[in-house]
């Protein structure tokens, strides 16, 4: 009897109509973890409350490790680099708001079998780093050039595919200045954590989080376009597994709250007491800047205007946004959608794909607002 | 119709035997996390990594928040401190390995519904703080003092009761040497993070997680046993709902090995290549010092001695072992197990209470090791 990957690596799948969330699923959620939502009231999420997605493990990479980043391919002078060659280029500190493409899978039906995440899966970091495009204009891009594949140092096997961590970017994105990519070496001011790509990460403020490269050892320019599994398995929008599909690229906007009052433990459903209360969030679009945010108290029956915090110029951050809101005792569902100045919003009835991507329903958060009197 | 907590907060329940995990327990999974076990490769784990459990609301506490400890109840002087006056008292920093109480819970036949465990809820870091029980000294315990109670500023409603998080320990630990409790102000050498704490915590070296009160904000000596919620209805060994149960106090020992090899993304199956294979990984406990690591390649039907690392004189927190293992084509189950000095060890069947709690089973490692020319 032979013993290989097949054994145990299977296709994708969805779950069957009432199967709850399996032990694989809850490995994965158990490892990776979102943004517990409270958490939205910073502006720059926190060290260690930033969502995180790691494919394979997080690579072991102590401070002594040697670490060369080869920038090569279709170029005229491939180049290899030192994280300390890199600090000594011109830098750039980009505030971005990173959202996993499988954001809000776990809510969808049929549910496909993978990370399942509820709403959580964003966070808003400061990364600096070296602008891409200076690192392709020093290695001089040829003129047959059309894709730039970054891998990661993070291996592993994935639908019986056995690789390192690959996406690439169209030459033009990863040449662009709208934004400017980042081979980030810093996170919030310090070196990046471990399972945040220590010691260097690709950055593509606006774009979903498995264009953002961790672990990063080198990049490669390409006359063809890039066929890896993350590129053309992987992260594209199906109807059906024999589907091409479209890519997934961009954030889709979207807007969640920060639940209001305090929790029950087990439901995690929300409780108030009478009275003002505000309600607060935030917003955010890879596609063209927020303008604006909607709230709705019935479970999107209605929806009022919320107040936008004025533009501090970070294009590629969510906006914060609030709504006074005078809680009467009863049953509430809250919800908040964004817009985009291109008109992107958000769907009220769910949209689907097999991978679970690009998901932005209207998040719904249950609260109980309390009888005046109740003590309990 | 009224509007009562009851609505929203239920009482504790068992799992269905086929009843895959619910929409409750993934949204606790999603915002709290395990430790990656690949991250047991470092001594100290680094920032987000180490596991969190917040029962309800990670407090929103900025750097100019004004913040009070007050010390009282059964004391001769009141105190009230800040943080900045408790930095100018003596400190004292150790290393500790904290475990959260319901580690492996979600491994349970049947499954207490609760934050859903695999064997991830671990961590160890260099907490600094004062002893607590100087801070006993300086107010002066009255002498029929029984409990010292700590309370958290993170509230919520759990199994219908609203509460600030409150745990107590008995005096005579309160007071202790070994361990010396701290009230801790630095993790790993800086402020501690809002998920842990931020800006003063508890650390119990060698208990489980639920002691080490977070955002802690009042300690009151108390003459009778506190009865709270968390003491007397949480955190109990209890095999009917109707026991008065055993507290849950020092962490039982235990073993996990850092998977070898490489992942398989969605199944989490470990994949080697034959030949030599270093097994490594950590072994604790808080009721006595780790004296023996072994090993089973065998799902538990054989064991052998690891190698333990010297003794660093951490006593509080893990150590390492290791184990060279010559791994064959084959499908493996791989297990480790940790002995103390008072000859505690870890069971091969499932114990079970109620609760989850104390789960100390050896993990049980899937490991597929491929024929020598297999490329997939």
């Amino acid at each position: 009897m032979g013993h290989r990957l097949a054994d145990t690596s299977t296709p994708a799948r969805l779950a069957a109509p009432d199967e709850g969330i399996g032990r694989d699923e809850l490995a994965l959620a158990t490892r990776n973890h979102g943004l517990p939502l409270e958490a939205m009231r910073h502006d720059l999420t926190p060290p260690g409350l930033h969502y995180v997605l790691t494919h394979y493990d997080i690579p072991y990479v102590p401070e002594d490790t040697p670490w060369r980043l080869g920038v090569g391919g279709r170029v005229r002078r491939p180049l290899t680099l030192t994280p300390a060659e890199l600090r000594s280029l011109p830098r750039v500190t980009t505030r971005v708001t990173m959202e996993c493409a499988g954001n809000g899978r776990a809510l969808l039906t049929p549910r496909p079998v993978s990370q399942p995440w509820l709403v959580e899966a964003v966070g808003t970091a400061e990364w600096t780093g070296v602008p891409l495009r200076l690192l392709l204009a020093e290695v001089g891009v040829e003129a047959d050039a059309v894709d730039v594949v970054c891998t990661g140092a993070d291996h592993g096997v994935e639908r019986g595919v056995e690789q390192d961590y690959q996406r690439a970017l169209p030459l033009g994105v990863a040449t662009g200045t709208e934004p400017d990519v980042l081979v980030a070496y810093e996170m919030n001011g310090t070196p990046l954590p471990p399972q945040h790509g220590h010691p260097l990460r690709l950055v593509v403020p606006g774009w979903y989080g498995m264009a953002h490269v961790k672990w990063l050892r080198e990049i490669t320019v390409t006359d063809t376009p890039f066929t890896g599994f993350q590129q053309t398995v992987a992260y594209r929008l199906r109807q059906h597994p024999g589907d091409e599909g479209e890519p997934v690229t961009r954030i889709a906007p979207r807007a969640l709250l920060v639940p209001p009052g305090f929790p029950d433990f087990m439901s995690r459903a929300r409780v108030v007491r009478p009275g003002a209360v505000t309600l607060e969030g935030r917003a955010w679009s890879g596609r063209a800047p927020v303008t604006r945010a909607e709230v709705s108290t019935d479970a999107g029956q209605s929806w009022h205007e919320a107040e936008l915090e004025p533009d501090a110029g970070h294009r590629w951050a969510w906006r914060r946004w609030r709504f006074n809101w005078r809680a009467e005792p009863g049953a509430y569902v809250l919800s908040a959608r964004a817009t985009d100045a291109e008109g992107h919003t958000q769907p009220l009835e769910q949209p689907w794909n097999r991978g679970g991507f690009v998901n932005n329903l209207v998040q719904r958060v249950e609260v109980l607002c309390l009888d005046e009197e109740s003590g309990g």
